[in-house]
């Protein structure tokens, strides 16, 4: 397999991006992330891959919930604020509007277009990353708009 | 929670569109399918959510891989065409030009802006769907253009 093409083909696929959040005791995650889909009607469940070695991943394993937060259009900036490692930068969220979603605890970003609240249901390695299948157990709309996606940000995550 | 709601936001997700093939002996399958992204770099892996009941979750499993053909932006007929059941629609690939991938044997379509081939690594229920987590073991271009979303066409898989 040529991994020059492999990449090219993998930049092919269509992406958008989103805040996710979990919350532990005191301890408050959020990345920008565009690797998630829904991955069930009945009952509503989403799939979601999570950087192996991350700050959320453990967050969101140890709360055993997240929350998903759709960007809109215009908030390229805060998800590229999002996007950088925890490590780095540990004050990533300073100033940042959110309250405890209702069911599960996860961070809600009132800058959000809409959002979800989920609770895991299991888990798969996959790599660098791990997959975790998760119930939507709240939703609610913050208001209308375009959602941003991946190609519009300009960000390369795939590949 | 708000049933209507919960639909409104998750159909704020973006997505692309996809013919997800595979080959068991005589028996092909071919679908449209949204519900896939990347699922890790090194190796590289992506993720798949399959109607339980479906023909293409059988022929998938039997099989052990799959193919990924990205649609190009003006194939909206043909994602429709591939996304009708097999149970009611059994001759839908008739007059559809593909060869079988060097790899895994997966159907490689002709029509598609480039493909992938997959060797399913592991599963995951998740309500009416199955999870597959699948490693990438071949990749071509066929040509450049733009890849269809699941906006442009008009579909509504999610909600």
């Amino acid at each position: 397999m040529d991994d020059k093409v492999k990449k090219t083909v993998l930049r092919l696929f269509t992406y958008g991006l989103y805040a996710i959040t979990a919350r532990h005791g005191d301890e408050v995650s959020a990345m920008t992330s565009n690797w998630l889909t829904q991955s069930s009607f009945t009952p509503p469940m989403l799939m979601l891959a999570v950087e192996t070695d991350s700050y959320s991943r453990r967050i969101i394993e140890a709360s055993g919930a997240f929350a998903v937060n759709v960007y809109e259009s215009s908030q390229r900036q805060l998800a590229g604020q999002l996007g950088m490692t925890y490590a780095k930068h540990p004050d990533k969220l300073d100033g940042l509007a959110w309250r405890p979603g209702s069911a599960t605890g996860s961070p809600i970003l009132e800058a959000a277009l809409g959002w979800v609240e989920c609770r895991i249901a299991g888990s798969l390695p996959s790599g660098d990353h791990i997959v975790f299948v998760a119930e939507v157990v709240d939703a609610s709309l913050h208001r209308e708009g375009t959602p941003l996606t991946l190609k519009e940000a300009g960000f390369k995550y795939s590949g």
